[in-house]
């Protein structure tokens, strides 16, 4: 399998995790976010999106989007599972996760705060609004887990949950968030990042890392 | 079943959705969006994060984030099937869904555009910022649907993926997006919109619509 992704983007460091926990192994394919070549015909014709990580299947097929393919990933190499059986308990770990994937990491991305400042904004309201962002989302996160066991976000395994919560923790100290006042976020993270497939998925142990 | 909801909300618009479809009635619970409901303690008590929807099931769990919602119906009601089987037309149908759900609607929803104007941006760029979003996010979705088999955005039947495109043309109305310039999603929505299960979720059917 293919990995298209970037070392610092938090989507393609989900994939990675899941990759890595599952024990497979993928060749790398660095594309340069900031230098714009997802946006490159060529990957266009990869993933009409323009947004990273594509997985490509051993039969060629392309899987977008992060969540949909560790869903795919989970589905189709069930050991470890990075969802619980029960259905009410899939439920609230994958709603940690679409709180992160969806109302933090879309709001806080390189494109969003491009345009911002595009329209004028200064630098200082382009980061406060990324802190703003992933310090207002955390704040739900820390309770969405507050009553849950640990050491991970939900239990004694790492879940989606996790592969989505230490990227956006790296991302969150790049911004300047003072991560102290989510004591239950970090406790997960200290579990996850103590495993190698959590390790080696970091954005500085990647090829194209700067 | 309770659902807490408000009738121009497209996450809980999808959720409306997929309560018809399954067959399953439900309490609906209005929270008024602009009015800032959804922030005060008594419903902050049910979702810590301040969103809609969340639904209550019988035994007073409380579920959030709509796609997670909508995952759980698919799998503690079987029929319809809001998925394919194959695991790989599973990825493709969440990642339409995610298209969505991650990168168009949390870029336009309301907490953006509040966010925005107290940057001091002028109506007219919000609007366009909102505008701006719709069409690139849908200019991607018609290109992920372009080689399925309609009339649905996969096929026969509706999907996940249906369920995240009726809402977000709703919004995109609003905002006075041209639609036009997307055919295959228009024609996936004509034949979700033949559906009375997509036709009595929509906001101008709901209790609590001006």
């Amino acid at each position: 399998m293919k990995l298209h992704g970037y070392f610092r983007s938090s989507a393609s460091y989900r994939v990675r995790i899941a990759l890595n926990l599952k024990g497979l192994r993928v060749e790398h394919l660095p594309h340069h976010i900031p230098r714009g070549e997802q946006r490159e015909p060529g990957y266009l014709a990869v993933n009409p999106q323009g947004l990273i990580p594509a997985l490509q299947d051993d039969s060629g097929e392309i899987l977008t989007q992060s969540l949909a393919i560790i869903e795919w990933l989970d589905e189709t190499h069930r050991e470890p599972p990075l969802l619980p059986k029960d259905p009410l308990r899939r439920a609230r770990v994958r709603a940690f996760a679409l709180a992160i994937a969806c109302d933090i990491h879309p709001v806080q991305n390189t494109k969003v705060l491009v345009r911002l400042r595009q329209l004028g904004l200064k630098e200082e309201q382009v980061t406060d609004w990324a802190r703003w962002t992933i310090r207002e989302g955390f704040a739900a996160c820390e309770k969405l887990v507050a009553g849950e066991p640990g050491p991970f976000c939900f239990g004694a395994a790492p879940t989606i949950a996790d592969l989505c919560l230490v990227p956006q923790l790296a991302n969150a100290r790049r911004f300047g968030v003072d991560v102290q006042a989510f004591p239950r976020l970090l406790q997960a993270e200290a579990a996850a990042k103590a495993m190698p497939a959590f390790a080696d998925a970091a954005p500085d142990r990647q090829p194209d890392a700067e």
